[in-house]
C-alpha cells in the first residue's frame, strides 16, 4: 500500500516523496525483526505566498474475513451499480477518503487548476494499532519537513447519521487494556480437573463483570470524578443537531439503545466515557463443545476518554480496581493486568479559520449548513499534530454513519465520495483565500 | 481412520466386519449433506462354549493445531526414544488403547494361541462430539450384532497419577450448556457505539460470572440439593487410594489445587459436580487489540455431573437461573440458553467378574494390586451399554494420569502400552476361566 501510494504521488506531480522506516514492531510479535509500515511523505506546491496544508491518512485496516459474515470479498472492492455503493475494507476508513485527496490533485491538474494551497501528504500503515511510531515521526519532522506547515486536515471520520454532513471539531480518546490471568502448566480436561483446580477463566469472567454494568455505566471507582461537568451552554448545544433515537437503531441495525432521547444518546456518544467488553484470547472460541479448561486467558477491553481524564491517572484507577477485584477472589492464579495502548482526546474550536472555510465549502457542495459534532471515536493522531506543530486541526468526514467502519460490509456511497472530493477541493480554496 | 481400522480387522482374521453409516450430521452445521462418520464392527472368534466381550473404543480425537503450543507435529507420532514415550493426538486418547487392542489380538496369532473368548469390537467415530448416532446402534443391535454379548470393555480413561494402575467403576456426566446473546445487526466500532447501545458482551459476562464462583462453588440454586449424601463409608473408601496433592500439581502443571489434602481432591474430582467455563463464540479472540462491539456472542460451559443429578432437572434449573440472570440486566438484548449434549453419570460393583478379572490381570503385570477409584471425566456410552445390553462394563485404563488427554503434547508412555496390551490380554484370559 505504502508502494502503491508512492506510485500515485509521483504521477500526480508531487515532490520530495519520503518513506520514512520506523524500525521494528515492539514485542509481542512473533517475528522480532518485522519492521513496522513506512510513512509517505510528500509536497505538492512550495509557493511562500500560499498556506501550507497537511493532509493526514492512513492505509491500514481493521482485520476482516470472508467468514465474519461480509456478503463480498472484503479485499475486493465490490462497485453495486444499482445502489450506487462501493464496499470493501477501507472503503470509508480511510482508504477512500485518502484516494478522494489524490483525486482533488488528479482534477486541478486535469483542469489546469492551480491548487490555492501548498499541500504536504502524510500517510501512515498503522493507524488501527495505535499509530506507533507517528508520534516520534511527527514529533522529529515538525521542524523539518512539516516546518511551514500551517493547518492540518484530516478524513478519517464519518458523519453522524447518513444525510447531513458534519465537521468534527472533537473526539474520544481511547486506553486499551487486557487483564491476563495463568493457571495450570496446559489447557486441561475438564472432566478430570474440573472442580479441583481454580481455572483462570472464572477468574478472569469474575474481573471483567465488575468493570461496566449494562446500562452502560463504567463501574471503576473514580473515572467519573475526571469528566469535565456539563454546563447549561454546553447542553443546549445538543439540541439543534440533527439525529435520532430512529438513526442510531438503524446504524446498529436493532433497537438497542441504551438511550431515549437524542441529547442523552450525542452526550454519551462525545463527551461521557464508555467501557466496552471486546472478547478474550486463549480461551474456546469455536463453534459447538470443546471441554477444555483454558491455562492461560487474556481478557481485553477498552474505555473511550474524555475532558478532563488524564490518561495516566486513569490507568492507575483501572489498575488498583482490577488489582483490587482480583485479590477478592483468593485465587492461586497468577495476574497481571496491562495498557497495550492509549490515545488522548481531543477538542477544538469550531469556529477557526479552516472550519469557516469547511463550513462554506460543504454549503457549496450539498446546500446545507453542516452540523458541527464531535465524536465517539479515536484518532489520537488529531492531537499530536496539533501539539507538536502548534497549528489547528480540521476533521472533514468524507462517509457516512451506517458505513460499517471496523464492521463487516464496511462500504463508502459514491454520492459521499464525488460530494467528497469536491468538499476537500472547495474547502483549500476557501481555506487558501481566507 | 474407520477405513484404517477395517484394514486392521481384515488382515487380524476379524469376520463380519460391518461399516455402519449414522446418517447426516444434524444441525448447526455448515453441510447439511455432512455423513457422520461410520461405526467399525468386528467379530474375533464365534465359538458358543466361549464368553463373548465386546471392546469399545473411538478413533476420533479432540481438535489441536501446533500453534496451540505442541512441541511436535499433533498429527505425527514422535517417538522419544530417550524418555520413551509416544507424542501425538490420540496417543492416549484413544487411538493408543484402540491399537493396543489389535495388538493383543496380533500376538495371539502370533503365537498360535487360542482367545479364550469370543472378541466383539465396537469403534466410533464421534466420541469427542457427544458419540451422535452411537446410542441408537447400540439399542438396535443389542438384540441383532450384540447379541450373545457377556460384557463390555472400555480403554478410554486414565490411571488417576502416574505409578499405580487403577480400574475405574465409576465416571462423571457432562452436561454442555451455551448461552447466545445478541444484540446489533453487525459488530460495531467501540468508538461510535460504545456509552449508547447495549452490548451483548457485558450482558453474556454478567450471566456467566453468576455460575460458579472461584472456590469452584456452583451458584446455580438447587444443583447440590441432587447430589447423593456422602456416607462414612464411603467417605473412608478414599483412605487407601494412593494420590496426594503434589501428584495433582504435576498433573495440572501449577500449584492451583483448589483443596489441601487427597480425599478432598477426589471426592471433588468423581462424587462431586463441577462448572467449567470454556470460552466465547463470536467475541474477539486473537492476539492484540481490536475495537469491536460484537453483535453476537456464545458462552460455553459445562457441568460435570454425579449421582443423583437428574440431567433433564438440571437443565432445568440452569435454565431457569440463567433466564432470571439474565432478566435481572433488563437487557433490550436478544437471549436464548440451550442445552449442546449431555452424558448421564455412571457407577458399577467393583468386586464383580469383569473388575476381578482385570485385578488379577493387572496384579500379574504390575505386581502391585490396583486401586479402584472413579473418574472426573465422561463416557457416556458406557452407561448405554449396561443398559441396553444389560451387562457389566469394565473400565480398563492404559495410559496415566499426566498423559494430557485433550490438552497439547499428548502422550503415552511405552511401558504403559507394552504393560497395558500384557493387561488387555492377561484380562481375557482370567475373565474366559470366570
Amino acid at each position: 500500500m505504502a508502494n502503491f501510494l508512492v506510485d500515485e504521488l509521483k504521477t500526480l506531480g508531487f515532490t520530495d516523496i519520503q518513506l520514512k522506516e520506523l524500525g521494528t514492531q515492539p514485542p509481542p510479535v512473533q517475528d522480532a525483526n518485522l519492521q513496522l509500515p513506512p510513512i509517505v511523505l510528500g509536497r505538492f506546491g512550495n509557493d511562500p505566498a500560499k498556506k501550507t496544508v497537511l493532509v493526514y491518512g492512513h492505509y491500514d485496516v481493521q482485520p476482516a474475513l470472508k467468514d465474519d459474515g461480509w456478503k463480498t470479498e472484503p479485499f475486493t472492492m465490490h462497485y453495486d451499480k444499482e445502489k450506487e455503493i462501493l464496499y470493501g475494507r477501507g472503503s470509508t476508513d480511510d482508504k477512500g477518503p485518502v484516494v478522494g485527496w489524490l483525486n482533488v490533485i488528479e482534477a486541478h491538474n486535469k483542469l489546469g487548476w492551480e491548487l490555492p494551497v501548498n499541500l504536504v501528504v502524510c500517510f501512515e500503515g498503522m493507524e488501527e494499532s495505535g499509530s506507533l511510531g507517528l508520534d516520534d515521526l511527527v514529533a522529529k519532522e515538525a521542524q523539518n519537513y512539516f516546518k511551514k506547515v500551517d493547518q492540518v486536515t484530516i478524513s478519517d471520520n464519518y458523519w453522524l447519521g447518513t444525510t447531513k454532513p458534519v465537521l468534527t471539531y472533537g473526539l474520544r480518546g481511547c486506553n486499551y487494556y487486557q487483564i491476563i490471568i495463568e493457571g495450570p502448566g496446559a489447557d486441561l480436561h475438564s472432566g478430570i480437573f474440573g472442580g479441583i483446580i481454580a481455572e483462570p477463566m472464572t477468574d478472569l469472567i469474575k474481573v471483567m463483570s465488575t468493570l461496566v454494568d449494562g446500562s452502560g455505566k463504567i463501574l471503576i471507582p473514580g473515572v467519573y470524578d475526571m469528566v469535565a461537568p456539563l454546563t447549561d451552554k454546553e447542553d443546549q448545544l445538543y439540541d439543534s443537531i440533527d439525529f435520532s433515537v430512529e438513526e442510531l437503531n438503524a446504524a446498529s441495525g436493532s433497537q438497542t439503545s441504551l438511550h431515549d432521547n437524542k441529547k442523552d444518546i450525542l452526550k454519551h456518544r462525545w463527551r461521557f466515557p464508555s467501557l466496552s467488553l471486546h472478547g478474550i484470547e486463549g480461551a474456546f472460541s469455536g463453534a459447538g463443545a470443546k471441554t477444555v479448561i483454558p491455562a492461560k486467558v487474556v481478557g481485553k477491553f477498552s474505555i473511550r476518554t474524555v475532558p478532563d481524564i488524564e490518561s495516566k491517572k486513569l490507568d492507575d484507577l483501572v489498575f488498583q480496581h482490577i488489582t483490587s477485584e482480583f485479590k477478592k477472589l483468593n485465587s492461586p492464579n497468577k495476574f497481571k493486568v496491562e495498557l497495550i495502548h492509549d490515545g488522548n482526546y481531543w477538542v477544538s474550536d469550531p469556529f477557526n479559520d479552516s472550519f469557516t472555510a469547511a463550513a462554506k465549502a460543504t454549503q457549496d457542495v450539498w446546500n446545507v449548513v453542516p452540523d458541527f459534532t464531535r465524536e465517539g471515536g479515536s484518532i489520537p493522531i488529531t492531537l499530536t499534530f496539533e501539539k507538536e506543530l502548534g497549528v489547528d486541526v480540521l476533521l472533514l468526514p468524507m462517509g457516512r454513519g451506517d458505513d460499517g467502519a471496523h464492521s463487516i460490509n464496511e462500504k463508502l456511497d459514491v454520492s459521499n465520495y464525488i460530494n467528497g472530493c469536491k468538499t476537500l477541493g472547495g474547502y483549500l480554496h476557501y481555506y487558501g483565500k481566507a
